[in-house]
């Protein structure tokens, strides 16, 4: 049998997402062949990640700044657009692409379709970011909401429901056109087909 | 842009075998969702991999005894067989399967049949351990080496190259039956294929 600690370990990683125990027990034993070197930068790291790293009290996007993150506090960006997006990878395609200068709010992901899942997006939050960001320290004046979920039935899902929600509110809400290939992901498109979604979005 | 801890922690877990750069930001962002406590349990026993985890003299298990592994110190095995394997997870598919209860020596994994992968096996290694493991602190006779290395090509030239190596020693060689499926690796096989592999080995 495994020593404890390995066997630990390997219980840890199997929950990681997508891991089961053997690839899991794969992990550890790479682990032990790496230089010492290897294993103290990842625990000095995963020892960051609970000290360092903060999220933006805007978009809750992850930062190591106090207050808001670099998108959120450049005064640059275009205040009057606001990009609702499920979670932070998305957001990080939609940078990268370089197509959109505003402002992001992560609303947050649906594991299904259902009811219950959809009760979990808090539509407060994303209202009062909408129609107060000044006391969220972003000093914008949204004009146009974009909605960027994926084309997915989760996304559409989710898209639906939060335009319902905020439909009321004096603003503009835009989806991405329809150049997401049907069933595509946010996170693994390229950015072409990410560019074009944003030009002409409805 | 991610802050530095996650870009770094990308980094790390993309070296991971098999782990892709979207992997790894999967992980991180797994990571950030869990309880403080995941991440604390995380650290901890990757310190213990460190400092706990050592590896035994005779066989090269890891273990957190300070010399000699659980089998190779237990007086009740089987001290006249020896059993040679790739890696410790073989060993621990073997000992699940109960079917065995000599001691082994773990040789090392190639990556390839080339003949520089072979020469980083330390045949030196294996003989001491077969001719003197007292040396070792293991009061062994050993009469019977069984090579069980995985039915693939590779395990079938380590085999050959070993055996052609310790073939002048005093001891019965032999080879796992062909009860282990083609192209079938030890680590997947269940108890009965290795049960069957070990009674019937020639």
């Amino acid at each position: 049998m495994y020593p404890k600690t390995i066997r630990k370990l390997i219980e840890i990683f199997s929950e990681f997402p997508g891991i089961g125990e053997k690839t899991a027990t794969r992990f550890v034993f790479f682990l032990l062949k790496q230089k010492k070197e290897f294993l103290k930068k990842l625990i000095e790291n995963l020892e960051n990640l609970a000290s360092q790293v903060k999220f933006c009290a805007f978009c809750k996007k992850t930062t190591e700044k106090e207050f808001l993150c670099e998108i959120c506090e450049n005064p640059t960006r275009d205040l009057t657009k606001l990009c609702l997006v499920s979670k932070e990878q998305d957001l990080e395609a939609i940078e990268k692409s370089g197509v959109f200068s505003g402002l992001y709010f992560i609303v947050g992901e649906i594991s299904s379709v259902s009811q219950k899942e959809l009760e979990k997006i808090n539509i407060e939050e994303i209202r009062e970011r909408i129609k107060n960001p000044k006391k969220f320290g972003v000093f914008a004046n949204f004009k146009e909401i974009i909605l960027a979920f994926d084309f997915t039935v989760k996304g559409r899902t989710l898209s639906i429901f939060i335009e319902k929600k905020i439909k009321d509110l004096p603003v503009k809400i835009s989806k991405l056109a329809m150049g997401l290939p049907l069933g595509g992901e946010l996170e693994y498109s390229d950015e072409e087909t990410l560019k074009s979604a944003f030009e002409k979005r409805e």
